[in-house]
Formats: C-alpha cells, structure tokens, sequence
C-alpha cells in the first residue's frame, strides 16, 4: 500500500495546500510511481514537494474515493519554486524585481523560514506549476496503464489529465483566512472598496482584476446614472437635451476604458505582474499532433501544422458561427411574425384568451435564446477545442472570439432590428428594459443562487452522514472531511462567463443609450448586487481556483473598446433618426443624413485621437520600469566589461 | 599648437573615420582639452579614441578653417564600442545576437583583427556614440569659453554643438566603395533590385529601410498601374467598373500596408536591427531646463516640467496649425474665386490676354502654396524646438506630425473642395492630374538637380583652386582636399522629406483612385525617377549621413494607415455621388446613401479585421526570437541556480 509512504514523510512540518485526486481504478503501481516522481529530488527530475494520501473521511462509504493525496513543500521548496514561476516581490527599494533564492534577503517582506513572505495562493501556483512541469524521463508509459504513452520530457501530469486517470487538481481553501476575507468582502453592507489587495492574496491576480474592474466599471457608470436619472423622472423627451447626453457618453465610455488600462497597469505593477516575464508557454493538455521537435525550445513534443489549423477556422468553424448567426436572425424573424400575427388575433376580438396569446412569443423567444446560447457554447468549445490549438491562450481567444460574436448578434439583434427597421422607439424602450431587467434577474439567479442550494443540499446530506456516524470533533477527520466537501463542490471555470456578463451589460449601456437613459441606472444596481453574489459564490459555492498571473484583462479590453466603436454608429443613427433632428432639416432628409455621417466619423476619428492621447501606463510606473531597465542594461555593460577585462 | 600632437598620434595605423570641425575662432586651451579628453583613456573618463588635426588643404586661403579634426579608433577599441551600442550580429548558428567581445570568436564573419567584420558606417556609428558620451567630469565650463557651461554627466559634445563652438560632426565617404555602390545603384540601367544590403553597409539603416520602402511601394503598385491602364485607354467611364478598381484599391492598399510591416520586419532581423535594445536615450542638444536629477539615471541633468510642455503644445502648437489650415483653406477659397471670375472675364469676351488671365489663378496659387509651405516648415520647426522635447524622437514625432496635417490639407483641400462641394469630376481629374505631374517635376529639380548644380559649381571652383596651385598629385593632400569638399556639401537632412513626398504620393492614388485610375501609374513613373535620383543625391550631393539603427519606418507606417482609411472614405463618397450609381436608386437618394455609408462602414471593419489577422512578424523569425528568448530564460536559471547551490 502507498498508505506506508506518508508516514515517514509526516515527519516534515506539512502543510496541505493541493489536493490531487486519481481515479479509484487507477493501478497500484501507477499512484506509487507517481508519488515516487513527485518526491523525488530535482537533480533526479523530480519535483521534490511533499505528498501524502488523505486518510478516509468520515462517511467512509464504497462509495468515496481513497485515491485523494494532498501535497505541500518546505519552505526552501517553495522559495526556489517561486524563482522558477518568476515571481516578483517588493524589493527593499520599492520596486518590484523579480525574485531569487541569491537575493533573497534584500526583498522588503522576507524575514526568514516560514513567515509570509509568500501567501497561499502563491504557493499553490507554484505547486501546481511544479507538478505541471514534472516530465518524463525515460519512461514509455504510465506505469500499469500501457494507453497512457510517455516520451522524454512530456509533462506526467498534462498525459495522466488528458487520459482521465488524474481526475482533478486544486488547491485548498484556506478556512481562517476565507472567513476574514468574506468578512471584509461581502458581509458587511459599506461603501468602502473591495479589499482587492486581499482577493489578489487569496485567489491571485485573475480574479483580482476582475473584481476591480467590475469595481471600476461600475463607479465609472455612477456619473451617467445619475445624469440619466432627471431624463426618467422629468420625462426629458426633447432630442437636443438627448443628443447631449448620448455625447457625453461616448466620450465618457472612450474616456473611462482608456483610464482602466491605467488603472489595470498600476494594479499589475503594484502585484508585479506587469512586468513579469512568462515563461515559455506550454502546449495545453489537450494538443495533439505528431511527434517531432519544437523549434524553439528543440523539445521533443507534438506538432501540428498551423495551415491545417488555418483551414479548420476558415473553412469549418467561421461558416458555422456565421451560419450560427444566420440562424439566430431567423429565429428573430420568426418571432417578430409571431408577435404581428398575436397582435393582429388579439385586435380583431380581444379576449382574456388572447391577451395571454400576446405574451407567448416573448416567452418562446426567450427560451429559444437561452437553448441557442447554451448549445452554441457547447459546439463553439468543441469546434475550439477540435481547431487544436498549441496553447491554452490561444485556445482561450478563440473560445472568447466565437462566443463573443454569437452573443452579440443574439442578445442585440432583436434591438438592432427594432430601432433601425422598424424604427420603433416606444418599442425599443420597453424591450431594452424588459432584456436588461429579465437577463439581470436571470443571471444572478443562475450564477450564485441556484449553485449554492445546489451546494447546501449536498453539504447537508454529507453533514447529516458525518454526524450519524461519528458524533466526536476530530482535527485529522476535520482535514478529510473538508477536503472531501471541497473536491464535491462545483469547479469555478474562470472569469469567461463573469466578463462575457459585464460586456452584455455594457452593450445595453452605451449601444442604446439615447433612448433609455436609466439603463445605466440599472446596471449599477445589477454591479453593486453583482459584487456581493460574484464575492459569495467565489468563497461558498466554487472550488478554490488556482490563481492566474495576469496583467490586464487581456481580449476583454479589446471587446470592451470594439463595443464602444459599435455605440458611436448607433447612437449616431438614432439621434440621426429622431423627429426632433428631423425638424432642424425640414427641406432635405439627404441633408440630414450627411451631417449625421460627418459628425458619426467625427466621433470615431476623435476617439481614436483620444486613445492615442491617454498614455496606457502612468508616468510614475514608466519612470519605475525605465530605471529598472536602464539599472539592468548598467549592470549587464558592467559585468561583460568586468569579464572581458579579466 | 595642436599640430604637435598629431604627429605622435601617426604611429598608429589610423584610418580617418569621422571629421570634427570647429569654429576658427575657437580658443587653443578649448582645443587642447577636447582633444585630450578625446585621446584619454575610458578609465578616466575619455573616450579613447585616435583623433588628428587635418593638414593645410591645397586651397590654403585664408577662409579655409584650420580647426578641422580626423578621428579614427583602434581595431579594439571599435570592438568594445561594438559592445557599447549594441550591435547586433550574426551568429555562428544563423541567429542574430547582440555582439560581446567574450564571444567575439562565436560570430559569423570574425576573423581576427581589422577584418570586415564592421562596416565603415558601423564602424562611424560607433565613433559617434563614444563622442557623444563622452561625459563632462568636474569641468564647470569649456576652457577658454566661459558661457559654455558644463556640469558633471554633461555631454561634451553636445555642449560644444549647442553652443556653436563645434560646427559640425560627420563620418567620411569611402571613394572606392561608393563608387562600386553608385555603379551597382544607378549607374547601369537595370530591372534588379536595389542593392539593399549594400545600401544598409554604406548608409545603415535606416537608409536602407527608405530605399526599400520606396522600391516596395513601387513594385506594390504596379498591379493597381497595370489595371490603370485599360481605363485610360479605353475610355472606361463605366461606374461599375470604377467600383471594382476602387474597392480593389482599397483592399490592395490595406494589404500591402500590412505586408510592408512583414517586409520591414524580415529587414530589421536580417540587419539586427529588429531585437536591439535602445540604449537609454539622452536629452537632445537643444532641450534646456532647471539643473534637476534625472529620476530614471539619476544623473544631473536639465528637467522640465511636462505639464508646460503639454501647455505649450495645447494652448499654442495645436490653436497655431488649426489657424494655418483655416488660413490655407481660405487662401484656397480666394483661388476658387478667382478662378471663377477669370472664366467669367474669358467668357465674356474672349481674347487672346484673357486666354492668358486663366493661367493666372492656378499660377499664383501654386506659388502661394509652395511659400505657405516653406513658412510653415519653419515655424513649425520653431514650434516644435520651443515646446523643448527631451528626446529627439519626441521632437521627431511632434515635428512630423505638424508637417504632415498642414501638408495633408494644404495639398489635398482643393481636391476635396472640387469633388464633394463643386462635385464636378471632371475637373477633378484635371486638377489632380495638373497637381500630381507639376508636383512630381518640381520635385525631382528641387530635390537633386538644383543641390548637384550648386554642388558642382562649388567643386568646380575649388577644383580651379588647387589646379592653379598645384600641379602635383599627392595622396595627403588628396585626403584633405576631400575632407573640405565634403565638409562643404550640404547636409541630409534625414529621410523626413523623402518620406513626406511618398505620402503625397500615396495620398493622390488611393484618395480619388476611383476618378483618375491613371494615378497609379504616374506614381510608378515617378517612384523609378526616384530611386535613381534619390541615389544620385545620397552619393554625390549630400555630406554622408551618420548611419541611424532604425528597425521600422517609425510614426510613417502610421501616417500611411491613416492615409488609407481616408481613402476608404472619399472613394466611397465618390462611388455614391456617381450619377451611374445614381441610376441604381431611382427613387430615394435616401437609399443610396444609406448603402454607400453601410458599405464605408463594412469596407473599414473589415480592413481593421485584415490588420489583426495578418501578423506583422513572419512566422520563422517569430521562432527564431521565440528561441532566443528561450534560450536565454534557460541560460538564466542556470545560472542562477548555479550561483545560489555555490
């Protein structure tokens, strides 16, 4: 039994931050090998960490898996793992250098052997990073599982995820400090900021950008709210005082993406992200090709040709999604007829009968809507995942591109088709707030609620279990039992569907804005609200993820700023469109729409003047990097002076 | 005297690099210690370099400058400047890599010593950066020149330019090898390429890229030249074909934009331009400001604030180039007028001396315009001097911004007045045709026939000079009798100029492509005069230029997107305003316009579209960088991890 192995190792001071669950089937001598690369030392191409098998939990039924191991390191470990993963640190100046074991002393927070120089989140990415990049050595096979094939230098984990024996991976939470955290997050009602410095402590930078920018996003609404509330009390309908405020928020949205990427720059660099350098990218786990030599790194690993992937995109999956779009247009075609054909059944001899009648369109839309966005999600990840992409960012873009696209022509279509075919304004009013309203509603019920009742039951089952079974407070069977509740509960799959929201929201803001004044007002109400769900369902639904070095919000910033493009030409239609322009021109409609066109690339040709103006990194951190680099250019002419002299 | 001190200097094997003249009435102790500090050794602080004052030249007038100095380096010495500046080379595995004298033996073409390892513009390039930091010491002023202040850090050279005491700093032509480049450039009529690499070897490259621009953006035409043709010859009015020729210059103009980026890539890494690191950049010599530290160096240099310099630039710069363009619009409008009472006079009664009065319009127009832009350059280099920039690019960027505007408008107005507000097409084709042939003759004689004919007259009566003093032919005196003419050629200015034209250029094909497809065509015509004579004046009008590492065409790439997208918006306004597109739409006027400005925008999203999906770095050198990163991250760990197990 591999039972026998944990005992001597806990005789390290062993702190559990990663739990790996194999498969129960899983061979005896493959969990042993397994275990054996993990702890083997570096210089024999192992990953040196500290693992142990978790004993049986409470409610030890058939039914639980025995194969959970929780891995950990020594402080050493994890100091020279955190120079491999590149962090960077506070150096004793103030400014943020990437760390290493060498110069260790001279970084601002490091006291010696087990402070908090590095937090959890930290050292569970280096962990993960660790085992992630554990390679084969000479091996030709999982052992036991003659499917599982290995070759030199091919990462053991990616293979054994990929053939389903490594069932999962994630790191633990961490009780004491999620309490404290929710605490100052979500469960006290303040008009304080999120603790984002905190978030980025607990679950990494990823997560922590993104609450700042649902943060930011949603502060950088207030002003348009609350211009736009006089227009819904008073009932402002005159144009001129609406094609004031649809000015304004054009340059308002220009205005406050620009300030974001500052914002997102001076976040980055205070958590020394920004200026870290990724290591060399490896392929995802579910890449395939033939075996041959990468050229960059000269490693042996898969390879597929990138002309084969070209013609996958271009003559397989951009036909589907433009396909995909034309069918979501018919659909909306289909539900206007509905609605006319509703209309004119509920005029000719209205009855209680066909009053309901005239909601049954909407409702069948809707439904439809959400059926087609969730199928379309399904084949866009396969179609990505079949395009075969080296790398799991580029794998991401295109995910985000597909869904992007689909998205928009479904949530907005129906908009587009009523302000500019039928140019229904009463109309398009009423279906924006009933849109924004309902897709408010339905997603915070959706995202938070439903996972967490969903949760709580299971919790309560197992608890009822525990406590039929043993009625006694154990600590080591405290460990199992939260490790078992946490690898039950829900996988948190990333910030895609939190920022897909805000972009949907965004669109309802600006695209529309001079007809619906209040939706911003709604949409601060929806982020306020959105905040504290977004905060609990990371802390009480989801696994803890794994936290994500990024510097920025990477392809969600250009979505953001392709959307305030698409504001300017609507807005301008609108006002274009409106009967109170209408009068300035009585003689000559072409008139009209010659000044609206000029004044439309006026916008746009002053927006991108804008974005060149706005410099994307603060003068104090460009100051901060240009020393750090010109320190590194001095001391490298130096060295090689040095060197060359001798 | 300094006479002296060449004469010891002659032992060593001195190859004349770099000719220094300063004011003839500079004092002998500013001299003697420029000199010095020139010889001293880098350990104190000199730039240890061989430097001679030139001899008596066979024209010894009195009006000759004595103060004319000769600076050359040792073979190892140009190996670390090597280093200093960060030249890139090739590798002996193929690779481009920054050149270090501890691994000099690793690169492709060492040798050993005073190979051809560095080419005499390298070799010049280095010179000129070891002069020009060259560091004041505890120096508070110029010897002999009090008002020439100095302070620790201070850029000698610098100093003495600014300050008028050096007059001049420029590398040698090289006789042999400019004649074999002029031979193999221009000389014989070819349908080759230029020689690029040899262009690059002579003149760096920054020239090189010029060169390469031009002959990239002529052989990019010749497509839209050949489609050209027909529609010339054949009289084809059609609009429908029109459509055809513009969209296809439009997608072409997208596409060979993007390509170029590729191109200039592949160059820059061929050349080891395109990964270099800039070194630090120093403030240029005219920027002036409060004695302050330098936040990224620390060095003591001149600060200024950047909010004035913003104030200088928003509240005069910007109000001053609107003014000229409103000024330049309205000289423009007082041309319409006056042309239109010409006609008036002519059509009233015809007469031989009315026939004459139309010419007088456009005449004085054209002259007027030609003043305007001459003022304008000055002022607007005045403006740009005063806005006090500390880097030369900055001023390089704002320069040509404001230059090109004024050019954009003073060039283009009556083309745009013409076509969208007389809406007369015929005229149109005229008027462009009238100002794309004038501007290309007047160019070509102002450019390089009018300097070399001054040039030649110069040299002619020197050439007199010496005949009538001295029969004899002597080498020494050869050597200082070059020095003299070159230092009295005229300078070259950079590639400003050339690059302007071009954009002219680009402007007349793609803005009113669909009028006047023949555009295309003349431009070729030209662009081929143009090598030819833009060779000629590099080889024989011009003081050689110090070499310029430049990786791209910089803020001209950008100025020639620009360009394109307002093409796609005028050609599109032609299109609708066609009376044959006209005929499509009978009814409603409304619905043209509605679909020409729905296929502007489509036409724009799309050339956005082109610009992601085509990458700017070719796949193989994007490995091979990829590589190199690789490599070095690799390298790194290694290292370090060696040092922290030690």
């Amino acid at each position: 039994m591999v039972q026998g192995l944990s005992a001597d190792s806990s005789s390290y001071s062993f702190t559990p931050l990663v739990v790996l669950e194999l498969a129960s089937d899983t061979k005896q001598e493959a969990t042993a090998w397994l275990l054996s690369r993990i702890r083997d030392r570096q210089q024999n191409g192992g990953a040196e960490l500290l693992v142990e098998q978790l004993g049986p939990g409470a409610g030890a039924q058939e039914k639980e898996n025995p194969n959970m191991f929780l891995v950990g390191a020594t402080w050493q470990r994890l100091l020279t793992g955190a120079e491999d993963v590149g962090l960077f640190k506070e150096f004793n100046d103030g400014s943020m250098r990437g760390f290493t074991c060498a110069n260790k002393h001279n970084f601002k927070d490091f006291k010696g052997y087990g402070d908090s120089f590095l937090s959890m989140a930290e050292c569970q990415y280096i962990i993960k990073h660790e085992l992630d990049t554990l390679r084969a050595k000479d091996e030709t096979h999982v052992p036991g599982h003659t499917q599982a094939k290995l070759y030199p230098g091919k990462s053991i984990i990616r293979r054994l995820q990929s053939k389903g024996i490594l069932i999962q991976v994630f790191p633990l939470h961490d009780k004491e400090e999620l309490k404290r955290l929710s605490f100052s997050w979500y469960k006290k009602v303040k008009f304080s900021f999120q603790p984002l410095d905190d978030i980025r402590h607990y679950y990494g930078e990823g997560q922590a950008l993104y609450f700042g920018f649902l943060e930011y996003f949603t502060f950088a609404l207030v002003p348009m709210a609350l211009i736009g509330v006089p227009y819904y009390l008073f009932d402002w309908e005159d144009y001129d005082k609406y094609v004031v405020f649809a000015v304004f928020n054009l340059v308002w949205c220009t205005v406050i993406l620009e300030l974001w990427k500052r914002c997102s720059t001076s976040l980055a660099y205070i958590w020394g992200t920004l200026s870290r350098k990724k290591a060399f990218e490896e392929p995802r786990p579910g890449f395939h090709g033939v075996l041959g030599f990468n050229p960059v790194t000269g490693r042996e690993e898969p390879l597929y040709p990138n002309t084969k992937r070209q013609l996958r995109i271009y003559l397989v999956s951009l036909p589907f999604v433009l396909l995909c779009i034309y069918l979501s247009l018919y659909v909306m075609m289909i539900y206007f007829l509905m609605e006319g054909w509703a209309l004119s059944v509920h005029d000719e001899e209205p009855t209680f009968w066909t009053g309901i009648l005239l909601f049954i369109p909407s409702v069948i839309y809707a439904v439809v809507i959400e059926i087609m966005n969730l199928v379309y999600r399904y084949v866009a990840e396969f179609l990505t995942e079949w395009e075969n992409h080296r790398l799991e960012s580029s794998y991401q873009n295109h995910l985000v591109l597909k869904v992007l696209v689909f998205n928009f022509f479904n949530c907005f279509a129906s908009l587009f088709y009523i302000a500019f075919v039928m140019q229904d304004m009463v109309l398009l009013r009423q279906s924006l707030a009933t849109l924004l309203i309902t897709s408010q509603i339905l997603n915070q019920v959706m995202e938070a609620f439903l996972p967490y009742w969903l949760q709580r039951r299971r919790n309560k089952k197992m608890m009822r279990n525990v406590q039929k079974r043993r009625a006694v407070e154990d600590v080591e069977l405290a460990l199992a039992e939260q490790v078992r509740l946490e690898a039950d509960m829900s996988m948190y799959l990333g910030t895609f569907d939190d920022y897909l929201e805000l972009f949907l929201l965004f669109g309802y803001v600006s695209l529309f804005s001079c007809v619906y004044p209040l939706a911003a007002v709604l949409v601060v109400l929806n982020n306020i609200t959105e905040v504290y769900s977004d905060a609990f369902k990371m802390c009480h639904v989801f696994k803890r993820p794994f936290s994500d070095p990024a510097a920025n919000i990477g392809v969600w910033q250009l979505a953001f700023e392709a959307m305030s493009v698409i504001a300017v030409v609507t807005n301008c239609s609108l006002i274009g469109m409106s009967s109170q322009v209408k009068a300035y021109f009585p003689d000559s409609e072409l008139q009209l729409i010659l000044w609206t066109v000029a004044i439309e690339h006026g916008l746009l040709a002053f927006k991108f003047i804008l974005t060149f103006l706005i410099p994307d990194v603060p003068k104090h951190i460009q100051i901060n990097l240009a020393r750090l680099e010109f320190e590194s250019l001095e001391a490298l002419k130096k060295k090689d002076k040095k060197e060359w002299t001798l």
